[in-house]
């Protein structure tokens, strides 16, 4: 273990971004343990991963300096909730597009004061990092860009706006001809709003080049999750989840060559036979919905169990990144077209019907080689909560192990999943 | 009271629709002392409450048996679960439009078996009545017509489709330009939808006869809450309630003139200076979510606390009623085009923003002469839980007592649901 490893602080820059910096200052130490107990006690990592050690260690300190550099030469800052939002878009006007799903248990009392409690607790922790000031990204971001992909994230925004200027961009419900319309217009809307910030017209060189950059981030996720999938695993779960975690604040072409360069070492690793896990260890894929930095609660517990997880079909995982948009355009309209269209594949559990989500949480599996499957969703959920149903009917027809998981921020059910977890690996041992 | 009351049976007639005749021969003796207890012990009802009674009676064998034989007669039969759907065009094809929204302990653990147990209940009630095959009115319909104004009705009808044809209307989250547009274009595919069951197309002077009814109907329900306004108030909120329960079964020609002839009686009550509670009795606006038949929890809580409900700010009250439809189109398309704005003017918390709807809440507080607010949330409804954060700050920033509940249809929070509202009325009382 890195012994070393510590997170870093800057009081400094966090006054100046307006934070409450006594309470905050405990929050590096804190995360220094955290980590070093859940990433760095792991055996034989891959030395790449020195760089995403780095990307933890200077989260609230290196990375916001340059986002917050950026800022001040006028580019625009775009804090985000839902993969649905175009970061294509603010690439090509030159801004920083960040990630604030909130991951952390220690907000959500902050949210608590003004939301209901039986809400999901991304959204909590979300508000809560913004009430009370606890978020360097949540701070130094121009404004956020919300979306309606389901009621507490839709109408929380509201409440979220008297903090931070916050839009809204509608999500279609279904994926019909008129639907797409009605998001292509969206889509407009939301680039006429990027541009505001920096007061010029993003052209068509421009949008090419943030398609191709966005392209190349995904692109390098999708040779990564395919490295990862080879059977023994030359890299862990929470190892693959915690870069997948990173993809949403760091800036996107270094962290691209970054993945790549750790890519060239698992290729290096499985030509030598090395992996992480002995085999057979059972390999489990996760699907649901997603794990906000810092959540590695389910992966922690699954792969201190004894198994290793190869796949996330949710929107951290796969989602985000399974899909390019088409290079090819002619002009600024069929690139905004293209970009719809990639858009429009996004299989959340917000559309319905979303059958087409089914087939592919089969084809994931299928690739990663996993052997079972623990749908993962947050509390209150109500859309992939139901979708389940379905899901769990399928794999059941198709002889999958399949077991569904709700549960929140909170240390009080990890015993409980601890159990639940461990059963479901006897069954997959046979 | 009228011991002579009794819901009444027809086990023939269930059985030809399919139903699980064994499990609901018990439910009219339980219905009956239900609403002997909560309805027929009120002391001094209107006489023409007399027809509301019957209709009470005959909800599982007369009005069933009716609608049974216009089905027969070819009419297009439809269930729906939202005031958004629009029931002009069903009338238009000469068709029957009926609310399915469950308002019933009973049927929550069939659904149980199939849908997650933290979602609404009333999207469990309907859904476990259709799953257990206990209620006729699920069995009658042709089809049934959901929408997208929650995340788990959204979702809940991807499963429903199994057991009755399920269509579904994508309502809009905003109300904007393009999303009237969208909306306008769902309304002509329920049209539609609606006259492949009867083979014609429904024209110019069908689809105005059809806003004609429904508008009468709306009118008539107008007239009676205007009624019931007066302080004293002559009727009490449980039998109001009861009435716009009973507003989406009924046929509405009929409704709507046993509706005026209760208004007459009322007229002369308030002439006479009859009321059904001395004065002062402390008057209570509830908002909200809506409380389908035979969901009476709230309303006998808070008038067996000795005050009685004055206003219902919800989709069963005044947001079913409080906008007709302009009758003077010249064409199908300007027809169809006044409907869609109609029922965009329903301030549901789908919408977002839906300021609005604050506004209205206090337009009714203040006609109904209310002295305070008890927002009634159904569990798990993010929406309206998040948007009563907002109900709440305007009704402290203008010293209107307020207090929010969220409930299911379980009997077990009765006591204290009981304790908070005599407090709450203490508060009112001074």
């Amino acid at each position: 273990m890195n012994d070393a490893f510590q997170v870093h602080s800057d009081p400094e820059l966090w006054e100046e971004l307006g934070m409450d910096v006594a309470r905050f200052s405990g929050m590096p130490a804190m995360l220094t343990g955290a980590y070093k107990n859940i990433f760095l006690s792991q055996h034989n990592r891959p030395e790449k991963m020195s760089y995403f050690d780095d990307m933890v260690a200077n989260i609230h300190t290196g990375r916001i300096r340059e986002i917050h550099d950026a800022k001040k030469g006028g580019k625009p800052v775009i804090g985000t909730f839902c993969v649905y939002v175009p970061e294509e878009l603010v690439v090509a006007a030159g801004g920083i597009c960040i990630g604030l799903c909130g991951g952390a248990q220690g907000s959500i009392a902050d949210a608590e004061k003004i939301l209901p409690r039986n809400i999901c607790p991304m959204v909590k922790s979300a508000f809560g990092f913004k009430v009370g000031k606890i978020c360097p990204y949540f701070q130094v971001v121009d404004l956020v860009y919300g979306e309606t992909t389901c009621d507490a994230k839709k109408k929380t925004w509201e409440l979220l706006d008297r903090y931070v200027p916050t839009h809204v961009m509608e999500i279609p419900q279904m994926k019909r001809e008129r639907d797409k319309r009605l998001w292509l217009d969206e889509v407009k809307d939301f680039k006429a709003a990027v541009e505001r910030i920096t007061d010029t017209v993003t052209d068509f060189d421009a949008v090419a080049a943030g398609i191709r950059t966005i392209n190349a981030k995904r692109f390098a996720l999708q040779r990564l999750n395919s490295l990862r999938h080879h059977n023994p695993s030359p890299i862990s779960g929470k190892d693959m989840l915690l870069i997948e975690q990173i993809a949403f604040y760091d800036e996107p072409v270094r962290f691209a060559q970054k993945v790549h360069e750790l890519c060239d070492e698992l290729e290096q690793r499985i030509g030598l036979g090395v992996a992480v896990a002995p085999t057979p260890t059972p390999r489990i894929m996760v699907s649901g919905t997603p794990m906000a930095l810092p959540n590695w609660k389910l992966h922690h517990i699954i792969e201190s169990a004894g198994a290793i997880v190869v796949n996330e079909e949710s929107c951290i995982g796969t989602r985000y990144y399974k899909d390019l948009i088409d290079e090819g355009s002619k002009d600024l309209e069929q690139q905004l077209e293209r970009l719809t269209e990639r858009y429009m594949k996004i299989d959340c559990s917000c559309f319905t019907p979303n059958d087409d989500r089914i087939a592919q949480v089969f084809k994931e599996y299928e690739a990663s080689g996993a052997e079972g499957i623990i749908d993962y969703c947050l509390q209150f959920c109500h859309t992939y909560n139901i979708e389940a149903v379905k899901l769990r009917e399928a794999c059941e027809a198709r002889g999958i192990p399949f077991m569904s998981i709700e549960t929140d921020y909170s240390p009080d059910d990890a015993g409980q999943l601890q159990t639940r977890v461990e059963a479901f690996l006897e069954q997959i041992r046979g």
